[in-house]
């Protein structure tokens, strides 16, 4: 069946599965020790222009962000983030598990706003209770946020000094962050979030990995004892040339971004195939999930050809759903939906 | 120095004093079997007009919170409270210390609305996602709020309503339930907070002990093991008669209630000097904690003769500030503040 | 280079990654909701004569045993498992960050005796502390163990009994189980194991899978809201089809017990190898992992040419190593090894 | 009755009861920044002749043990104890709960040894896959220990050179700690203990108090944020005073010192009787608790006049049961045991 209801529908961009079958029997070290991994680091530090830059490679996005946070926060220290931000809302608590607070501030179209953080953090310094609170110690964004938008970068840029006039760690967790860079309406690069954040993430099961998120500890800041840590919260991988080798073949050659750009490119085709069966937009989403909404008696007869996700009631006749693009959404796949749609 | 910073500058009531002496002599078994828990718990449980209710006695204020919390709220659970609420925010994260999220909803006067619980848990049920979401398993608030407000009887059953309609356990911290007993202005007894909510505890701290809350948990729904978990939490004492002595004091012969009352009556003429005064209040409280807005000048005028918190800035030339009462607040003390003000 | 270093040198099984080939387009659902998960339940359940089973997959082992032991354990529980038991010592605390005692027992080859559990758990009940202590409400036992060993199905069937005698779950670590239901030596079989167990897993990852690890729940008995604390500790991959697929591949036609068996055959021929040099073995393992003793000059030699795990020191001048085989070990390797071992 | 169950059985010193009453009506600020405190924390310094020393507050012994060791372990590491310490089997799981390990290492007559630290710490470091594993973060000992007994000057003196040369923080638990420093048969001193530990406790609640421990951070080394994370554990009482009354009044004209001579004295008489009516001790203890071995029938017989605890089964037959000391010990009720001997 036809379906865009995410980006995790099929497995992984073609080239993976040929690594590993041209790598399968070389006899490499377990837990990350191994020359996959490293070659993978070398090139994502290259493709950051971070050369102090510091990578490790996690399963999957939850317990990238679990072992990232308890990692890096102090016991009493918490991490702010926007109020629809995937760990406060969609992670099961998986923050709070390991001891945090979560401060959850307001989102504009997902986003966090740097007076926001400013506000929020200087109504905490002047409590006279302070002691008795948690501490501010990491802002956590997403890139694309879960509403598929993107951060300028004067936006991002702004988030950045602010954290660091405050002395919180900036983290931007970039599960789906090859759309945002290959977005035709970004002006964010990946050198620039090298540059702006402490540590941040590059998504790899939503963007062509069988599973795997690269962490990038921007400024020779990972954490001492990180490997520990990462063994604690159950997320070191005793065959990690499974995460090694798949990001070094997704930044060889600019696979990475070759697949992102061409689920961009299907997605846009999509907004056109929208807007042309005059279906509104939920909102503007300048990556690869397009969110619009559509009446139910529509929805219900749609379900029965092709895949989507309801993502909000509207109103009582109408609800928001998405569509999403991947590496594998083909020009076939979207002439069906425009057939569909009509 | 006069001071109204709080309801716990002082020690305790007399009587508290004299039963401790009266009993110091007394061989008692640890851990709170002894006669004087056991005294204290069937008052209390007559007070609640509960027979099947099981008493705790807890040190302090957090410690209750954090031990009651994270003993009845299964590992999936969070806790709903209002943004304002202690746990949200002057606790420093103990709850999520222990694990679970809170929930924070927003408040009126530092007061749930059973329509927002009901909203918030609805919107939870819909959600596709849910398995991917924390659990709303409790909702706690506290009464007084932190803004000496309080629920009225019609408030409070709705709440309680919504809380089994959903099968959430409603909690009440009430670490000053003295006072909104004894408020001039409640239609809210103690057998209603028995009858409406699940747990709840009696405050001793701040109304009358040196220390001690005295945990309700009213229809035999203790959990299992129980004092395995208070002890985990650090919560259990060696001398239980500590705890037991002065309850058992507190509630015989209406003692809780009186002193209690007594703070009301000084809280009712610190309103009429304040509007005497001209000084507006920050917000209407039928407690013994008053919040009144004072323009910077006065405070730091008043501030050499008078103890008071600093609560919320109002704008750059005003501040609200709280007086509170206590059983060992004067007419003297009233006097003098009256004559300051003036 | 020639190496036994571990049983998780190379990748995996090639008829893995052709099974990945073949469905990489397929579309499926995410978080484990997938026909190929679906199918490799049937087939693992099939294998276990166990219908009332539900099986969980999951990404490595130590994410594993701290998923399961915190979703089984209450709050006040703790877990006995071997002082030399992977939880115990090569967990970097992983089962403590949950919250819970691991208690550290006794071991004879590596492996607990029910005699030991009985003692433990009969000395705990007479405690007049009791409540003052951690419960027992688990038994982990690996199965092969740390040092390659194997529980006969009449100490299996003892340590069963004991535990079910005192209400405590078994939960048997297999992560080598391949190896050990294909040993020469061993008189367990995987519907043994099914039926005298609460909980296993059958380890993938270091048995010709990329990762992955399949958790049976033998009798119904998957804690209510486990797939929300899979997700709360990380352990919820968004392409489940990663684990469905390698698994189902595993238990079709016999797969994951024959290329156990290689290795078997494989580890045998290492023991012929070894004892026709004359070199004295350190245990006696019946599974895949060779444990043997070297003199230090010998181990410096040999370094050069094959790779082999230093295990424990045995005095100044020896120690003990491991040889481990694969699923991708040779006849060819072997040939090698014995001639390096002339 | 006549009670020798434990050494909180009765209430406080009665020189604590007058302070409370002199002090009653004094207003201080809440949270433990008040004059007691203040004061208490002076003497105590000086008593330690510890310049440089920051004294704390906490209400009981196992939330002390749970506050200290998370408040100074990395989360990476854990802390050895004795097996038989009370933080390994007394407390629930209190320091798991935080997330911790404790390694139990054997003991002999309660105590740990040095050369056992040493080495468990040297097998450590040398391990291969140290950093799979939890890191020794601190040392905890009792003294005295659960079984009464002691360390020697130099015994206590090697542990700390140990833990030192190895990087540990060495905290001792002194809930009974009075009755060590008093004990005829010790050559430790309070400097002593304060020169050679980076934090211990000077217990109250087993000491003449009505609860509360003074926690001592010997050389300025209290955590940053150390009231934040007190306050996380639920330890921080909003009457601070409770606890610095008492340990002012205790540290006032050598208060403490003199009801814990007290203690041992009665304790004295107690072996005396005991010798002379012919039971044998299960050891030797120099502080307030003493261990004789009876009968089973005799035990019966007794346990209708007088109070005392079973402590161990020793065989079938006989028991080894504990007679505690305290400030409240009178020779009348000595007298009275010795006639129930005869």
């Amino acid at each position: 069946m036809l379906t865009f209801e995410s980006d995790y529908t099929t497995g992984c961009t073609p080239e993976i599965l040929k690594a590993f079958e041209k790598t399968n029997l070389e006899q490499v070290s377990g837990y990350g020790a191994d020359k996959f991994c490293a070659s993978a680091e070398e090139k994502i530090k290259a493709a950051c222009n971070a050369p102090y830059a510091q990578v490790e490679f996690i399963c999957g996005g939850t317990q990238t962000n679990q072992t990232i946070i308890a990692a890096m926060l102090q016991r009493y220290q918490g991490v702010i983030a926007a109020k629809t931000g995937h760990i406060s809302c969609h992670e099961a608590g998986a923050i709070e598990y390991t001891g945090h607070k979560v401060f959850e501030l307001p989102q504009v179209m997902g986003k966090l706003q740097a007076k926001d953080i400013r506000n929020f953090v200087e109504i905490f310094e002047k409590q006279d209770a302070k002691d008795h609170m948690v501490f501010p110690g990491m802002v956590y964004i997403s890139h694309p946020t879960e509403y598929g938008t993107l951060y300028s970068l004067s936006e991002l840029s702004q988030i950045s000094e602010t954290c660091h006039e405050f002395g919180l760690n900036l983290f931007l967790d970039g599960a789906r962050l090859g759309y945002g860079l290959m977005s035709y309406q970004t002006d964010v690069t990946l050198p620039d979030i090298a540059r702006l954040c402490d540590v941040f993430y590059i998504g790899g099961t939503k963007v062509g990995a069988l599973c795997g998120e690269a962490v990038v500890f921007t400024h020779n800041n990972r954490p001492k004892h990180f490997l520990t840590m990462k063994k604690q919260n159950g997320a070191l991988l005793a065959k990690g040339r499974l995460l090694g080798v798949q990001f070094d073949t997704l930044f060889t050659d600019g696979l990475y971004f070759r697949i992102a750009k061409h689920a961009i490119d299907m997605a846009e085709r999509i907004k056109t195939i929208m807007r042309n069966a005059g279906i509104p937009f939920f909102l503007e989403s300048p990556t690869n999930q397009q969110f619009v909404i559509l009446d139910n008696d529509t929805i219900e007869r749609l379900k029965k050809d092709v895949g989507f996700e309801r993502w909000e009631i509207v109103d009582e006749d109408h609800t928001a759903v998405r569509f999403a693009t991947s590496w594998s959404t083909t020009n076939e796949d979207l002439d069906k939906l425009e057939k569909l749609l009509k």
